[in-house]
């Protein structure tokens, strides 16, 4: 039959993810990619796994391999509140204010669902998220989209837009969706004073803030910034974490840090969407963390990370700063952004850059209209230091490439 | 601040599962509990995925603990593709007609977000299996119920429900969903008849059926019966199957098994919902079904829930057959379905069951129209023999306290 005739808006309203389809060409032989946002394999901590994961299977049966409950393993909310006391000075986290998901992505669905209408108004940073861009459009939302500087997302401007909206708009205003640390795609951290600022803004205007905070552990320069949550408390603040960047992605682990009213609610969502995470993943996380200091281990890993950037960014500096381009300084994280001069189309690019075997994320794909042509998201975690110095030369030849054909005046 | 005024009108729509509630207090001390239709963790194959699971962990970490494709493992895929052909004699799938989801209720939620719109019409039986009704209703479609009967859903009335439709509904008319072998709560099995009418409504009307089987494994009389499936072919048949009940409910891996383009649809959906499933359970699978022939080691299972049922049977009949009540007799799966004289409340009687520590789930819970209120689902699997006679024996006693409490006249 015609299964198409079938399909609901919600679905013909869904893009297949591009990242995704350029991932694929890049794992030819030759290839240096700047796409992905993953881990080094290596840096996982792989035997120590391996055991705990035998020992929960065979001594854990009983929970581990049996269904869980919706809201997550006790034990590991029990390991994690510990975690964020020790991390972020979090205080009086009980169990019922945490709910662990299926990656943050899960989170990102959950909370769409359980707040936004196509009615409903949200704010994002301009770019943002790509991830967090896909579940809330599910819902239809319209978007306040808020530029970046390299101090986070600008607040001065999330005000004026604000105060723009009629009190009929602003009674659906739901929420500021920000990535505080080393943003996705851009790498840059919003300061304290904008973090201050946000949260006047929530209180004033009466919305909260979805603190999205997968890199928050991968600082490898300057000074822990309080998180927004600890700022502005759980009546102002939900706050994400993840553990596919600081111990597997493969565990497929999420959490959500929130006051317990609206932990509720995205279990009851939660409910009818996956019945629960799985139990092992979980109980194997618990373990660990009961362990090991994931923090500790991490650090060989952040000094790796760091070493990339500098050899990044000393190679744009060679190849790319008599172009008029620009780019940020990532304290932590896995990214840089780069903004070309007008004129330049990187999604076009990416022809030229599969015949030089280099490849980056075109930047109009965080862009919820489409913009940011120019732009371009370029992760330096995975490629060795050689291949950060060739990437960038590559980089500087499609430019160089591409400007002949197309004639690019300056 | 008040997160209840931010709440959007699908959250606002799902109440909690009273099967979680209930399950709660059935585990306290002396509690015999007919509720959960979860496996015995005893029957897990314990040894053998510890060890599974070490070695992939540490051998196979480049995959296991990395993020995987929204599609799924493809060595997963390959096992379950290779069983598939064994077990229902299923030709030519290829790795494209399968989606490895978090477990079967992700995929009821992927499908109902894929074809269903608040203006969508769909059929499922009543009673219905209570997961896939939270998650279509999330979608807000209208339902057309149709009744079971010992043969399975009545295709009969679903034939007169659907003449009775006009063009423009028709055109609304998405899918019927069915539970064919040992219904979720009724126990019952579609008989090969009303498959066959059932496909042949599906072509003369135009719509799909989704078929899910998670119990189909689980015969333990009589013969196999072909799945809709593979009577109607990908054309006209989304198939979803679980591990829950065959390996372990822990690991959450639900397959959904169709047409490529209903597989490429759902896998955008699904892109946004969480990116991917775990690799590290899904591999655990792979590997499982390489080394052991899982349907094989679940024989012994089968018996002992064979007997199970049996000493069920014989003690409804002794218990309850003087009371103009009736009951299903399955031959599979985990539960029966005891319809109680008009005028008993089975959601109402809780609080006696409470007392006399028996717990069944209420009927009225797999109603959409919140009728029902006479019936209970009640499952063989979990408790012992002798705990399933002596709570059948609370049951009665249950029925004659609540009898002299409201003074039901028979």
């Amino acid at each position: 039959m015609d299964f198409e005739s079938k399909v609901s808006d919600l679905a013909k309203g869904i893009k297949s993810s591009i990242i995704r389809e350029l991932l694929k060409y890049a794992s030819e032989p030759g290839f240096i990619s700047f796409g992905g946002g993953v881990p080094d394999p290596e840096t996982f901590p792989r035997k120590e796994l391996a055991e705990i994961a035998r020992e929960v299977v065979e001594k854990e049966y009983r929970f581990a391999l049996q269904y869980g409950t919706t809201e997550g393993d006790p034990l590991l909310k029990a390991q994690y509140i510990k975690y964020l006391e020790r991390w972020e000075g979090l205080k009086d986290l009980k169990e019922k204010n945490l709910l662990i998901t299926v990656g943050s992505q899960q989170a990102l669905d959950l909370i769409g669902r359980t707040f936004l209408d196509s009615e409903s108004i949200i704010a994002i940073s301009q770019p943002a998220y790509l991830g967090a861009v896909s579940a809330f459009k599910m819902r239809n939302p319209r978007f306040l989209t808020i530029p970046l500087s390299d101090d986070g997302m600008e607040t001065e401007i999330l005000e004026k837009k604000l105060r723009s909206l009629t009190a009929a708009e602003l009674k659906k205003f739901k929420f500021v969706y920000t990535v505080p640390n080393f943003h996705n795609p851009a790498g840059v951290t919003l300061t304290l004073e904008r973090r201050k600022h946000l949260l006047e803004l929530a209180e004033r205007y009466d919305f909260f803030v979805v603190e999205d905070d997968p890199y928050g552990a991968l600082r490898f320069e300057g000074e822990h910034i309080p998180s927004v949550f600890k700022l502005g408390g759980m009546d102002r603040v939900v706050l994400l974490n993840t553990f596919s960047k600081v111990l597997s992605p493969g565990l497929r682990i999420g959490l959500v840090i929130a006051h317990e009213s609206v932990i509720s609610k995205l279990v009851k969502v939660k409910q009818g969407v996956d019945l629960c995470s799985p139990s092992l993943t979980q109980r194997i996380a618990a373990r660990y963390m009961e362990r090991y200091d994931m923090l500790e281990r991490l650090r060989k890993t952040l000094a790796i990370y760091r070493e990339k950037k500098d050899v990044m960014m000393k190679a744009f500096e060679e190849h790319l700063s008599d172009l008029d381009a620009h780019w940020t300084r990532p304290k932590g994280g896995l990214f840089s952004w780069v903004v070309l001069p007008e004129g330049f189309d990187t999604l076009e690019m990416l022809e030229l850059g599969k015949e030089y075997k280099i490849l980056w994320i075109p930047g109009a794909a965080f862009h919820v209209d489409g913009s940011g042509q120019n732009t371009m998201r370029v992760s330096f975690c995975l490629p060795s230091k050689e291949e950060i110095e060739e990437g960038v030369r590559r980089i500087r030849k499609v430019v160089e490439a591409y400007k002949s054909s197309k004639v690019i005046s300056r």
